[in-house]
């Protein structure tokens, strides 16, 4: 079992782990990975009684992004469309998915792999982690990167990481929004934990329904936005999970939540 | 009249002082709350003689947003959406004034009240002021006010504050881009001031055209952004604002302004 | 030579240095000096041999932004608006270069000069540099500087700078995204030349495919800009420079370019 490439744990509080599981080639994003990864957020987007994921990664390293071996093995231009539609779908999928996630860094992520973690709804990163978007040091743009770099960092930042191709450390993925925290490398599962915890304390449809607004709502003018978000809010408090967190609320009790 | 649930108070230089007055439930947004906001933001968008807008609250707290005792009273799915649509549209009302509006803020700025913070044009915060998205805390995702604040501060650090209900302190509020600044509890109304002397300064008209125009071409690509920008500008340096402000630069003295 | 509104010089690299050469008037961006500026980034536009741009300027200041004196002479709407359209029209022609355009920041960047810097796609400062948009200072909202401006800082510190007028000091430029770097005045040159050696260490074909993406899909909602990312970024493998690229990269071996 160890032998796969992604290795699916779950406890019993509906926290699941998915390990990309190639420490050798620093966990390159394959077609077989990418694969794997899909077929896991497909599997978590219908089981409702998964509450939160953590992208994890074994190994020095989290992720060397795309398998470049694989990839010049094969030249031509419908394979290329093919890989990169299919990994663009995968990283989709993270940001449809019902229930928040959240990347667990150590090592490098670079182009793909960095990618990952800007994909991610949240990332806690080892303060010996690195960053970069690196492409273009083989005359690879980090196209697809680009897309959640650019959402999550300033404009000339993510456009300095593009073009140069650089490293930035987990503390300046801090500062600049890549990463929600950098913290000792001792305390990078505590510091996971502590994110997971909160989640689990809330009730998850809560959370579904707000992850949907948030990623639909950025994407809309502000009228707009508001439309969407206030029928969001009166559907939401319609909710038992909203009638008895605000009952409970205004009761000072805590509430009885089922789910 | 101190028991009105909005203090409006007016200097001799046109600034208006609006002021949440119940603090005894920590200015939650109440029905009756939003409806006297509302009705101010109409009375100031039509007034000529208003010059900017102060946002205050009375008390230990900012607001602690939405009236949950209120809410909780009438589980409606049409009272909701049209509290949430009332509360929105009061909300964009802050947008739409010709006018600034700069967020006076001590204690806690939580839920619709930290939206409130986020939707204002400027927002000086007391250092000991706390800011948190905290409606996931009862189950209720803070869907409207992910709005203004996924339009302040970034990505990644928007949704932790959604997921987790947690709360940040004024520095990081400042550091993150919710505040324009964070300063002593003293020194709270003479920072606000600062931010009102300079904007007394400039020539009202100037700033109503460049108000609109920030939040229109922001929801624009840049080329559009460009072309409404340069109309606007062609129109504002026609004014007679622009005409004595560049001619007073120019000739090296002090503009002549009316209003 | 050293009469002309624009220095054009050029290195045995490729690397287009355009020095604004009005540094008796602050070098404001007369009518000349845009179209200086936009002969130049046409000829650049066509001219492969190319590699990056630096964006440099003569004495104290960088740039006051637009020529007072100038525009003051003719108020007419129809002059006005000719004129900001062409400014516009030259900044979208530094984003719409296939070559990296980078601004070498000195002394006071002030509205339209503000803009300049915005507008590149990175920026290395002076500590001693300092910015504002204070065409408010005289009546006129600097519309067309607010494009860029909100595209690289928090939107209420771009509102800050745009209702204010005032200066932020260069480290505070960069902390809010404005600049990439503020290296101390002894080291501008350098701090240019470790981007500008970066960049030339990059396929300038990979550059330009990466810069062009880069804007299209920042006006894109997520999907259709994985997708249009995608499609860049399987074009760009077809290209010799990557497949030379990655196929020395898998080897072990420093790729051989040739541009």
């Amino acid at each position: 079992m160890e032998d796969q490439v992604l290795l699916e744990r779950r406890d019993a509080r509906g926290v699941v782990t998915l390990t990309l599981n190639r420490p050798a080639s620093f966990n390159a994003l394959s077609g077989e990975m990418i694969a794997a990864l899909q077929a896991a957020l497909d599997r978590i987007k219908d089981d409702e009684s998964v509450r939160v994921v953590v992208l994890a990664a074994e190994g020095k390293a989290f992720s060397a992004g795309h398998h470049l071996k694989e990839m010049i093995a094969r030249p031509a231009l419908d394979y290329y469309q093919q890989l990169f539609a299919r990994c663009s779908r995968m990283m989709l999928s993270i940001q449809k998915l019902p229930v928040p996630v959240i990347a667990r860094v150590q090592g490098l992520a670079t182009a793909a792999g960095c990618q990952l973690v800007a994909q991610c709804d949240l990332a806690v990163a080892s303060e010996d982690a690195s960053f970069a978007v690196s492409g273009v040091n083989f005359g690879l743009f980090c196209a697809t990167p680009s897309v959640p770099l650019l959402r999550n960092v300033g404009a000339k930042q993510a456009m300095e990481m593009l073009l140069t191709g650089e490293f930035i450390s987990a503390a300046e993925a801090q500062a600049r929004g890549l990463v929600n925290r950098a913290v000792a490398a001792a305390q990078l599962d505590a510091g996971v934990e502590q994110l997971v915890a909160s989640i689990l304390a809330k009730p998850r449809l809560a959370l579904a329904m707000g992850k949907e607004l948030f990623y639909r709502q950025r994407e809309m003018g502000a009228e707009a936005a508001y439309q969407l978000a206030s029928q969001t809010m009166a559907a939401n408090m319609m909710e038992d999970c909203a009638q008895e967190g605000v009952a409970a609320f205004t009761q000072k009790r805590k509430p009885n939540w089922t789910s």
